[in-house]
């Protein structure tokens, strides 16, 4: 072995075996530490250790995102006769695509092979460069395509056959078919995304420089248009910004002036899904930054030259940009679409799956992240059932120790129950059933079904759709993978709470979200961070826990030392703004 | 200020003030500081100290190459109204673009934006973004196009008028009309070219571990072949032979072995420009290597699919490959070969310029690097002006003391002479002259005019076209700007030789290249190292001697600490093989 050899295999080799080392040594604040960091590099602690024969059963993974990388990271790989397909043979670590376009960290800082990541996990799983076009779940078999090159012979099309399939695919920019985006907007989904706006941010500040045009022309190149104010669309605004401010005004004197950007949401505010505070703190640092907040403008059109907006106020108005960026929410995948109308949900906007992960009416198929949705089951739905199970001696009327006994099964089963007790203020069920029951001692309430159903109406208000980040998806892939290792334990011992319409319990807990804080960097060393249990903290401090949460859920040591010394080495000689 | 923009600015400038420090702290071994640095960062010191009124003369520079950015660099901008015009905003370190093709190197850590260049000099110097596609040499104007999206209005074109022109557009690769070459083969030229070179190699290997393909398909796509075995197709075959075994055969174990490299030069070895014995240990290693050097064959067509090659031998071969690169030599740009058209230089290969690097026939313009060579003037064509002006007492012969007399303004302005000499180990002119007249006391040597011409006649043969490299374009940039700088005090003061046709001195010294060594990184920690006064070294040493004298060449404190910790992450962590 020759000593560079040796000396990496070693550095790796001691890196990798300290991962909660590396959960540790970067993490500023007690706060992160118990939260915030958890879809980071945890290993599943929930491997059985008991290889198996030849049977094993063939589990296929479609995508290499947040949701399908994490299943795999914790997936028992010795269980499962493992094959993983994506497009891109890399995880992205896709909250830092913001800091991508502007340079403040370099693209291959944020990816990580998908096959080194397997490589150090161990066991044999297969990797696939390709895209899944068709799923036949009728068959349990998928249709695959290459698009790499065009050497291999054929169309590069083949068939993949699987027992599970845990379809990971995330989702596509949704441009609500407003004409002309696909066209002349770029998105902020994919690594590729972010360089090209890198590439044509830099773009625009050339074309300005140009002699021969008036100023008019200059500011239009330099009109820089972000459409749709959420997290993606504000940090992209204000990393924009600061490259600006920082680093190309001193390269671009003479025009640095005419530079515009524009932040246009159809709502009344922008980041609306965080506090209002925080919200109120964001409109107007970029009111102070100079940036065009304009709230309550849709866009309706994209021309090659113009955006054409719409307010009632104002009717249509078009507005010359010189580039544009598209955030404005996601949609469904064209093959997923065609799955859905395969297996009965046609008339859903997004795959629909039960608490458990499982795809509605289709055998085997699991489905994670941006791509599909949980169907929460409804109280209401199955109030009556409920009332029986709960109702042990057959009474017609439900105690509060009846309702007690099974409240544990039914917070798990329905967590839409507890969250309404919760934003009641109520600190149990009988806080509830005495509600409905008036003032009455609670020892001796007594509800028949309808009073029950009563009581209960309300709560179903309390379920709703996951957001579609990186936090949910990795979640639900480590969830899914722990299943997926306990899969034979829990068919004996099942640890789900018990069946309200058939025998026994279920096999697994459902899938809980547990939410750990979100972040919206505002620009200038600002940040805004919105963290469990309503704390909120705005500015320079929450830029370094940003920092430090953000170093320390790198999927790597390398893309950790890579991103930690591309933050440092824009702090020393600021970004790069070479058209490549 | 804000506190990181000040650490920032502080750490540029504690930087920026010492660069001197930049050449010594990098460097290892005597032997390179004395000449190897030459062409790093130094800043000339010819610069003259006199701003001049509005009657600036306008100097166009075309090219951000090695030539185009060393004549920035050097030039004293007070003095002129400078433009600089290139479809590139950057600079690129090109010694380096074979480590960026497989990672080594990251494509950003070689390049330096033009604009931080001119930046940093102060002054003000225009930059334009655009493709001179015609040179108007009767008018003084050049034609230029912006070929940046697609907003600009008009066709993007614009006319820009100079007084002195340099040009400095580098040269394109030389497919000698080989068919299928442009259509199928990656060329090693640009930063976007090894960029692409990175991603096929992913390509070849995602393709390779596809299922359904049989064992044939699979090492088809794994064929890698290197057309030209100058040091550019050397290095990267090393560089992808490295990469292979070092990283990608960890992730791709299955296929590994199927992997091929093939290295095909025309001539009868590789490297021919350097020392045998470079050669023979080059060929040596490659072979141990497995690399399959394949000398003495011809590529005569490209197709989808295959590389037809001939030898006298064996007839056309054609062999199935995955991916190819084209290396052999260079070709001149479509829009000089125009140029050349109009001053009458249509029948030559390439732009000549006289010593001076001013284009012959053409006032004013000035070209550099690759795009051009020297048309040395050949000392017989001037032969019998020579014997005119050194025979001052006009006697018909010439004595010994008189021919010493001009020597040194003959040596100047005929550089072979005094290569000639060297090359026949003779110690100065007296020898030439004796061994033209016998044994003769020197003293007493007279020669007339044919005698002369005998004793001179085969110097010319030592007139050879300098290498198209780095070192020399550099130079030429360096020595250009030093003559701008002083063109005024040297037309007081001529400093050149003297005009053996007309009266006086010349202006300048001509141009005089100083060969300072090259580099050929054989892979695995190996560099062969040809250095001045034939000295040659090869193996690890010369490896730590290359890495020393690329990092202290670096355009920047930037890219030098971007190269370096590119080179020590690649031992920590290995070279990043996601497809992006």
């Amino acid at each position: 072995m020759r000593w560079t050899a040796f000396i990496r295999e070693g550095a790796s080799r001691a890196f990798n075996h300290r991962p909660t080392f590396s959960n540790l040594v970067l993490l500023v604040g007690a706060a992160s530490s118990g939260g915030l960091v958890a879809y980071a590099d945890s290993k599943s602690d929930d491997v059985v250790d008991k290889p198996q024969g030849p049977q094993k059963k063939k589990v296929v993974v479609l995508g290499t995102g947040w949701g399908g990388t994490t299943f795999l990271r914790n997936l028992d790989s010795r269980l499962y006769d493992v094959q993983v397909i994506s497009p891109r043979n890399y995880f992205a670590f896709t909250p830092l695509l913001p800091s991508v376009t502007c340079g403040t960290v370099e693209p291959r800082s944020v990816v990580e092979p998908i096959r080194r990541i397997l490589e150090k996990k161990g066991g044999d799983i297969k990797f696939w460069e390709a895209e899944c076009f068709k799923i036949d779940s009728a068959n349990k078999k998928i249709h695959c395509r290459s698009n790499i090159g065009t050497n291999l012979d054929g169309d590069g099309e083949f068939l993949v056959d699987y027992d599970y399939l845990v379809v990971a695919v995330g989702a596509r920019s949704n441009t609500f078919n407003t004409p002309g985006v696909v066209e002349n907007c770029h998105f902020l989904k994919e690594v590729e995304d972010a360089q090209k706006i890198r590439r044509s941010v830099m773009d625009c500040f050339e074309r300005a420089s140009l002699p021969y045009l008036d100023e008019e022309e200059r500011k239009n190149s330099l009109h820089f248009v972000v459409v749709g104010g959420g997290p993606t669309g504000v940090e992209f605004a204000a990393e924009l910004h600061d490259f600006v401010t920082e680093d190309l005004s001193k390269l671009y004197p003479a025009i640095q002036h005419l530079v515009k950007i524009s932040l246009v949401e159809a709502a009344d505010h922008i980041l609306t899904m965080f506090d209002k505070r925080i919200t109120k703190f964001a409109e107007e640092k970029f009111v102070r930054d100079g940036i065009n907040v304009k709230t309550g403008y849709k866009v309706v059109k994209v021309s090659k030259d113009a955006i054409t907006m719409q307010n009632p106020a104002t009717g249509d108005i078009a507005v010359p940009y010189g580039m544009a960026v598209w955030s404005t929410g996601i949609g469904t995948r064209p093959f997923v679409v065609e799955f859905m109308k395969q297996i009965g949900q046609g008339n859903r906007r997004v795959l629909a799956t039960d608490e458990w992960l499982r795809v509605l009416e289709c055998d085997g198929v699991y489905a994670v992240g941006d791509c599909a949705t949980i169907n929460q089951r409804r109280v209401m739905e199955d109030i009556s059932e409920i009332f029986r199970v709960a109702d042990k001696d057959n009474s017609g009327t439900l105690t509060v120790k009846e309702i007690q006994d099974v409240l544990d099964d039914i917070y798990v089963r329905y967590p839409q129950v507890e969250l309404y007790l919760k934003s009641r203020q109520m600190n149990g069920i009988a806080d509830l059933v005495r509600t409905s029951k008036g003032d009455a001692e609670k020892e001796s309430i007594e509800l028949n079904i309808e009073e029950f159903k009563k009581a209960l109406s309300l709560v179903d208000s309390q379920v709703k759709n996951l957001p579609a980040t990186a936090q949910v998806a990795a979640q639900q892939g480590q969830y899914l993978a722990r299943c997926f290792n306990k899969m034979k334990d829990a068919e004996e011992n099942p640890e789900g709470p018990i069946r309200i319409r058939g025998e026994g319990r279920h096999r697994f807990r459902p899938f809980r979200y547990r939410h750990l804080g979100q972040f919206a960097p505002l620009g200038g060393e600002q940040t805004a961070a919105q963290l469990p249990g309503d704390w909120i903290s705005i500015g320079h401090s929450s830029q370094w826990l940003w920092y430090s949460v953000y170093a320390t859920k790198q999927i790597s040591w390398r893309t950790r030392a890579l991103v930690i010394s591309d933050w440092s080495r824009r702090f020393v000689f600021g970004r790069d703004s070479s058209c490549i």
